[in-house]
């Protein structure tokens, strides 16, 4: 789904979005979630997740602060998820640096239908099995391209890697995402933003490629109106959540403005 | 107790107040806190509850991301906070979307003296019993005035239903405040944040309905005075925290801009 | 470790530093890591907290909102971090308010080889065995010079005291660090900043009593750098994030505005 159809679905429909998601950056995915045009809501509660993800229009998981009793939660949540047949995004975050994020990214794909992966260049480059170096919760080298194709193909979900340009793959296409700014990087949770706008979207058009990408290219083209004025990321923040719902009020012209290629061979 | 009063006997008094809160909106909460003029405290473990609400002048609960374990600590505190006879402020943040925030926000008013309960029309016509829209923790439809003055009513205490016009009951008196706007409803968190404006407002001048229809009022105009400039919910934060410490700190004024107004009729 | 430098070898090291830290402040600490230079990072699963601890440089334990599962996980972290002589920074949040949280801060300095202890007047005062108000986690009253002297001699590690005016003592010479704004207390968590800034400084330069008021002066550099043009705590956080990175990435003339200065006396 293009952006400016999937940003009108969201407007109308005001899909709810389940995050279980870090403590970190929580208050950034909310807002996120709410300025793309959908409703955020976090209930980790084993009590409830079933209960809430029940109401939800996707389920986005976020492991960047996980212990046992938050896998728990994703399991419950993941599993009705499922049986709902509605989306679920998962951010491998800081696959690559620990043991129990790289197991627990595994066990997710594996007893989950997952949509879309979304993470960084290493945190896929784990996923696929290929070299890669993450230090704490970022990305230091690796080839995000073949990163996502690799992934893509071995895991059988769509599969996001993001950095300067963001690659997505179904395994059979993949496209390359040119929209962004560095201040993006300055700015601690941008990815785990990126991918509460992937899971927004995946909420109205479902976690096809196609769908990843563009909301990927949405969300670069906020950073890009954001950063005009901003002096640092602490300026920008703020003026980007502006972006996401300015571009997200009125995308008649977004698309325009939007770089999203297919990328050629395998 | 009007709100230049409030205002003026918080800034000399200084008082602590106690949240026990949700981590999506905890940092807009404590920054609200302070910018009201008192000491914003966070304390959840079990081993310190009751030792640090017996420092406090209000305790402020939000169930936005309750777990069992944070329902003891609310019972504790609370608990601790009756004997003390210090107000709570109870924000049923989702009671309607699941059967677990219902039940534990019917559990609190049961086991513990409420003060005053502040949260959006659907929250609150779930708990006086009336049909309601609550979509994971945002409110779709309701009629706030109904809700509010059926649910002091039956629960015997201050009722506060939040919403483009906010009102307040206490089973005798309505108030009707129309001070606020819409940007507020482009940032999450606004609603906890003006319960806990409430809390800062209760500790200095109790839970009744006119104190908290006050504190809605000075929460409404800081909105009114923020939007100027703002160019989306993003940029409207921070300034809005602004607005809150200029008007806190400057109130001689404040009141000819407040628009409380008694409601007729029951 | 003069500020020059040591900014000079974050950014050229990019080191990673661990927080076990509140949820209150959380977001501001990592943008605050992330702007000084350092990658930041939070995990507190005991199943991966020596793990993650064994890629970083630099530990910082905040017990702004700590629990029994939280101080298991600090323990754990921080033999760890002693086992591979990485400097563990401490700001003991709510020293003297409740006896939890004096005696968790008593507990870390007794159990773990503590680099460098940074609080506000009250929580110094009480760790030196003096009297203290602290009402909530706000020092009321309290003499930080005298504080940071004497915890420093009796505890035997380097202590800060934080303040209008910062008081940094190794036990043998004091340093008072006179940057700074007011707006910094309009803001929740600018403490907890200040610790993660010198949990950066020590990532590269150690915990010494230079190396600490160095990074304490900087970061009150900082506040002076944002205040302008800032209309309260709201719009002045972005803008002092801003300043950490600005300053940050040029630190060439830095070191003239810095108001670092020995104190004569015991």
């Amino acid at each position: 789904m293009r952006a400016e159809e999937a940003l009108r679905k969201i407007h109308t429909e005001k899909p709810l979005v389940h995050h279980l998601t870090n403590y970190v950056t929580v208050n950034l995915v909310a807002n996120t979630t709410l300025s793309v045009g959908a409703l955020p809501v976090m209930a980790h509660s084993h009590e409830e997740v079933e209960e809430m993800v029940g109401l939800a229009s996707a389920l986005v998981v976020n492991i960047g602060t996980l212990d046992p009793a938050f896998v728990e939660a994703v399991l419950l949540a993941g599993k009705r998820a499922n049986e709902r047949e509605i989306p679920v995004v998962l951010d491998p975050v800081g696959a690559g640096a620990t043991s129990l994020r790289t197991r627990t990214a595994e066990r997710l794909l594996s007893e989950l239908e997952i949509a879309a992966v979304c993470g960084n260049a290493g945190e896929i480059a784990t996923l696929a099995g290929l070299a890669a170096e993450v230090r704490g919760v970022e990305s230091l080298a690796g080839d995000a391209e073949t990163a996502a194709r690799k992934a893509a193909g071995s895991l059988g979900v769509t599969v996001a890697a993001t950095g300067e340009t963001d690659y997505v793959s179904d395994g059979e296409r993949t496209w390359a995402v040119r929209n962004g700014h560095p201040l993006m990087g300055h700015v601690v949770g941008t990815g785990c933003a990126s991918t509460a706008a992937v899971g927004c979207f995946a909420a109205v058009g479902g976690g096809g490629g196609e769908t990843v990408a563009n909301a990927l290219a949405y969300f670069g083209r906020a950073g890009e109106v954001a950063a005009g004025g901003a002096e640092g990321g602490g300026t920008f923040e703020p003026r980007f959540l502006d972006a996401l719902a300015g571009l997200a009020a009125n995308p008649h012209h977004l698309e325009e403005a939007l770089k999203v290629e297919d990328t050629p061979g395998a």
